[in-house]
């Protein structure tokens, strides 16, 4: 028996693997496009196959399509969404073509195991045509851009669940520290104390924000163009077969998916993508914002601001004995680097769509699932192996507010700006603290210093000894 | 009388011209900052004034601003908020310092004004002092952001204005191009025939949901942090000032704004601004997209595609007589560059926070503001001077629909998939037409021809000709 | 035999897989850092081991490595260096910790494989440790950008060799079609004639001068920094070491390395690999730009500009029967713009850098590294299958020029530019000939008109017809 | 007399003011492109005046533009060249049509005055038109890329003189911190002592290869198109003026200006754009490094690392009294981030340029002019109001490295990585030295300790106290 089969197609004849499930087409791909290396994305191959099942169950139920035949389409499919011959998907993750390798390639699979549950052999395509059957009523151009969808959804998910497990995590903490009173800082200036607890919280707001944020920009992702053919004017799709296939998709899938209103709009644009990245972007900035502030506030051990101290992970270095570096937060910073890279990469092949199709969504559904993926993967490991560890030093940070001059802030009411300027600038130029100059130039009492300069009085709203100043209205 | 007055502060005195309103604060911010040449956008101005008017009736209200002092403050910012004094702000866009230099310069020219008001001299700041009154239980860590709030909900009102009007003329040309059937094209490859009413209702629909992203997007625009004053903890700010403050902030914009929930986010976090913007990048993709559609629809006017007539607005050459140019398009392409540039900038300007405040604000807002202002203004030119005067080249499009191969795909359902690319295969390599070829070869009737290649019948749902297939199903 | 091993560090014990050439701290990381499933580029694992073996060399030579223990790890990074032993290398390509896991990982599996090759058992590392021995007189932060330099250098050889044979393909085409004359367009409208071979001579131009910026991007590439150690003061690097590490690594790798002049500078700094990036992105823009052109050119076959004929690769189309899509061009859009993508995640990670290094870096190689790859790649399959097989198409670029109007800039100088603009706008509008027009006003002659509207006159500079007007002086 | 005057093209009349010097096309474009509200830069103007100045030299040396006319062009020309009627260039930044509405203004601005040099009236372009004689043999297509071109080398040329002052800066306090030994650190975490100076040794040598960098990105920069005219096949311009159109420019420009070898390629491609701007953004990644870096040294006073102290420049805040903020290195920071925005746009724009030309160049010009104005300017006063004003803290600096755990690494060559992890994690966990601890375990001696932990010894190559090893060898 030859160990390879014949297959043709428009543009002539080749010679494929005879234990292939993929045929003539994939094997074009693969020549044509070897450039990442990366085959297509679990999640895709996944939701390639509960498309194709779900168009096998509707071109059935309106009659174009042989039972015989639709039945094994519908369990060659079953087994691709069941995670079985993933190695037959063999096509690189950028393509030139718009989808279509990628599509051919899951016909073909799809085809060839059918044939087989058949009883036919692999390439016996009058039983079951890539093409004609498993392709039927359908095009990559609906097809495709269904599959990014359902593959997104079902990524956002773990997204928005790791990040709540983060926004949790902070929130215990804030809990946890807030009675650790500290410096607040600006322009990385001593500014006035505030409670470590209120910087947690705020962690945990805008994480709550940013899962808002990713939550609303699936909603336009849900809405599939099944039945929009090759422009979105559906040719070739049977009314009652556009209605079936979106709802048997729904069932399928277990998403809440809806049939877009106007196909040609949904065929043609990508904005919806493009959205979803915006939204991991805009929360991939705020998570570096905070694993900067992290890895700032746990700078030491002996000469940054150890305020904070991170579990260890492992050795930080292969020279410096016991160092131990902040790994979780760096990994979070460069995933959240990788993501705004990638939605530079999403924008441009989403501006690069031409009337009636964008044929750059390889390349835009390749960053956009990676984005998805190490998301939440980064988020979920800086939750366990960072966050839920974290200590508060509340010593260094009781030191450090004793030590501070921003509290001068607090005495400004009572004494005016200029007058408060005065003293902190001879403050800071003496090292002496503003509870002495104070004194020493008579500008406030002891008494009146021990109201206003109590540190968590500082750290919520009100003037710091109001009572002093208007009775006791604070 | 001399023609400067000598101001002082923290680090020295300094000669100011003795008619400015600004003063040494300000003064040191131009010698400091001369960057751009820009100076604050318009809408930041009157969005400094409102707050200061705000918290000066604020102040006032809670007792710890002497009314006096509190009518003039008031007074003068008013005149600042019907636009007089606005050529007294005079630094740089990009500053460093957190905004302070743009707000002190907002303090000191109301503090001057208020003085000239109460009878004084410019500098008579014992009269009303920039800090100790006008800036009263405020610091610029809650007054910049909520000025860029302020100054990014009055802008945007204008962006969702011209993208509607953008949206209702699509819509008119949907209508009007209805009838107008022409060759779709994926992959600039002739594909199947569509409406043009169907492309430009396309390119509604997709506006359409980039005003609900905008509009969506400024949700958290609305919160303020007026009363967080340095680091979100509300220090030497009455609680009942807080909120007065944002009461009055509601009443004199006539925004819709709220306090934030928790004033330490709302001082430390930008998300709110990277969120408007890359609802604005999103449009500008979009946008840019329809643009690049429109000027390959109307290239030509003898070599190009040729379907579409676009008002002539301006000789398009200085050396080529005759020639007109897509400019409104092209401008609304460059403005779609801009903005993603600027969201750029914004980006990074947002992950460089830093603990308790983002000191990159005032780059932030300079972006966030033209944005808002360029894509505005550009949308509306291109509505009014290229949309509506769309004409359709009726004849041209005809002409390509009925050249073209793309029509074969009609006659897939009765042929099946390989035999129909045999016939185009044969139409393109000999130039022959579709329907010639079938008749030739025996494979479709005249009669069958001329049901199944109508073209209006190719541009909606089904299968054309089903009848053929199934009786009449479809 | 158990089929684990206990290993030990600062941390704590870990077991690991008994066969595993691997060890503890590659374990710790794999656990931290379960981010893209993507491992090391071959290449930078390849340059490890030429580092490690470098290392061994020059250590054993200043005498504080002993000879025995140099050998095998030699022996052992030769083999990884040759390709074997990379499937040990696990740990995720964005990982935080500056690469000391990726580090640790090749000091662990040159160690034990050099044990075993000492007769030893995997894990007893008393004979040869990872920290002490193959990391001897190193630090990660000499090791990792040295490694980066070395992999993005053996790269971009290929990169700069693909982009040379797409060059020569330009130039070959430029050549072929340089008797093509068709249609000029700016701004998608008809402008003046031009050779066809005159835009591909550009292409070939532009990419010449690509080809020379990133040969000359590489110059500080070619800088390392072994010797700097943790911080680039040297400690615990011999000084007659740092000179031997370099020469050997040149002799292993046959690049033309060179130690950095300041140690302390090449570690903290990043911007030889932007520099590379931005060079690669240039690139990418200008191939964009190209594919874009070609696409265009391309378009139809019926319904389109039509100019160029592209190889067929494969059918375009699930739905559309003998559709071919320029499928080489589109891949290469989509590599362009991942490149973008990643010079921007690049140029994050680089501004990222803090102090005495850049904690970023796994993240930039691993862009910068697929950008090289995936150009490499692209470019190849894109001269072979695509621009090596171009044709013109000269009956249908012959008739767009004669269909044009853009000849009447010809006539400019002759009859000044308003009278030009009047012809040329009746010749719109009417549909008649620029000629017939000039002929019936009695604007020029037959004659003049024959001699002034020649087409390949006007592709070479001078007013077409000079002579009319000075005589023969052209 | 009227305050208008008629004036007349292509598309119909328009009424102009009297008295101004632009007509009826610039009109157009204002009405046309209401965009940002900022003209063109002053340095475009300036190099659309050199360039009308040398083609209407040029083309009265070839004979083609009468005598009487070419000197009053000249010298209207050579009057906006010198900085007057620069109030007349009124057309956005921002315009569609690829520059031809800032070139026709010029040429409009320039006619009119040339005409008033004659002795007639603005808009009797019978005696010099616009057209026909300020833009004689000129296209907007070689005018405008050549403008870019000259406008930018102009400016760059500030750059470089700019970033040399700063490098020198940077020079003189590595001589001045060269004694000044401080904790080096990776990760934010402790690493080993360096010396204050080789950090700033290290900032000049980064800045010095941004300098060169930039200097070489210029070399494409002065190949200009001039005699390209619409599509760079040089139609309509006399070989001699083209050739002496350049040499003009050189004169007139003083810059060593140089013709395109290929004037298709140079009006076709704008790499040599990008290629300035990735030159300046990666110098703007590396100076927000700096920044970052000195911002981190500089925080305090109280509660930072305070290694640093910055000349105050302004007073900080409006709430905290005597607070001094790092504003000039944050205005750099945020300089960076625009020009790293600009680049964005600049690449979007460079990627869409189509067939003969780009006609994205307006919004490229203005941003890669706005990223070489404010570059110059923020580096001018960071170095002067910043770096040159620098100073270390040296008590604080010796203070910590005192403190430090990270002096560990030197002993590491003396006991092994192994014994020595033993000791850090000691020392950190107890707060007690590691000498403390090395003395008392008897793993090394005091006078062993005294030679190994000498922190100048540290930062420079070797081991600390290689003769314990190897006698006298290092």
């Amino acid at each position: 028996m030859s160990n390879v089969r014949t297959e043709k197609d428009l543009l002539g004849t080749k010679e494929v693997p005879a234990q292939a499930y993929y045929g003539i087409q994939t094997l074009r791909a693969v020549e044509n496009f070897p450039i990442t290396g990366i085959p297509p994305h679990k999640e895709m191959i996944r939701a390639l196959a509960a498309i194709k099942k779900a168009a096998a169950m509707a071109n059935r139920d309106v009659g174009v399509l042989r039972s015989d035949i639709a039945d094994a389409v519908i369990r060659a499919a079953e087994e691709v969404l069941e995670g079985r011959l993933h190695e037959q998907f063999i096509v690189d993750s950028i393509q030139g073509g718009a989808g279509t390798s990628m599509n051919m390639n899951a016909n073909e699979v799809i085809a060839n195991r059918a044939i087989e549950l058949m009883g036919g052999q692999k390439g016996e395509y009058i039983k079951c045509s890539p093409n004609t059957h498993v392709n039927m009523a359908q095009s990559t151009n609906d097809v495709f851009p269904t599959a990014i969808r359902i593959a997104s959804l079902n990524l956002a998910a773990g997204v928005i669940e790791s990040l709540s497990s983060l926004k949790s995590a902070f929130e215990t903490k804030a809990k946890e520290f807030d009675q650790v009173i500290k410096m607040g800082r600006t322009h990385l200036q001593d500014a006035v104390p505030i409670r470590m607890g209120q910087e947690f919280g705020a962690y945990a707001r805008v994480i709550g924000r940013d899962i808002a944020r990713i939550r609303r920009s699936l909603d336009n992702l849900r809405e599939v163009n099944m039945g929009a053919t090759a422009v979105g004017t559906g040719l070739n799709a049977m009314p009652e077969y556009i209605t079936k296939v979106t709802e048997y998709l729904r069932q399928i899938t277990g998403l809440d998916l809806k049939r877009a209103d106007d196909l040609v709009d949904a065929t043609q644009n990508t904005d919806a993508y493009t959205e979803v990245s915006a939204a991991l972007k805009i929360c991939s900035v705020n998570l570096s914002k905070i694993c900067n502030d992290i890895r700032l506030m746990a700078s030491g051990p002996r000469t940054g601001l150890g305020e904070l101290k991170l579990p260890p992970r492992q050795p930080g270095s292969s020279i410096m004995p016991g160092k131990v570096n902040p790994v979780m937060a760096e990994v979070v910073n460069q995933v959240a680097f990788q993501i705004q890279g990638n939605d530079q990469t999403i924008c441009l092949a989403s501006e690069a769509g031409q009337l009636e199709l964008n044929v750059m969504e390889p390349v835009l559904v390749f960053n956009l699932l990676q984005s998805l993926s190490i998301l939440q993967n980064a988020v979920r490991v800086f939750t366990i192996h960072l966050v839920q560890g974290l200590e508060a030093n509340m010593e260094r940070c009781k030191e450090l507010v004793e030590r501070s001059v921003g509290i001068i802030t607090a005495i400004n009411p009572h004494v005016g700006y200029e007058t408060a300027s005065m003293v902190a600038k001879e403050a800071i130029t003496t090292g002496r603290s503003v509870r002495e100059i104070c004194l020493e130039r008579g500008i406030l009492t002891k008494e009146e210093l021990d109201v206003i300069l109590n540190p968590l009085e500082m750290t919520t709203p009100g003037i710091a000894g109001a009572q002093l100043l208007f009775g006791d209205r604070k």
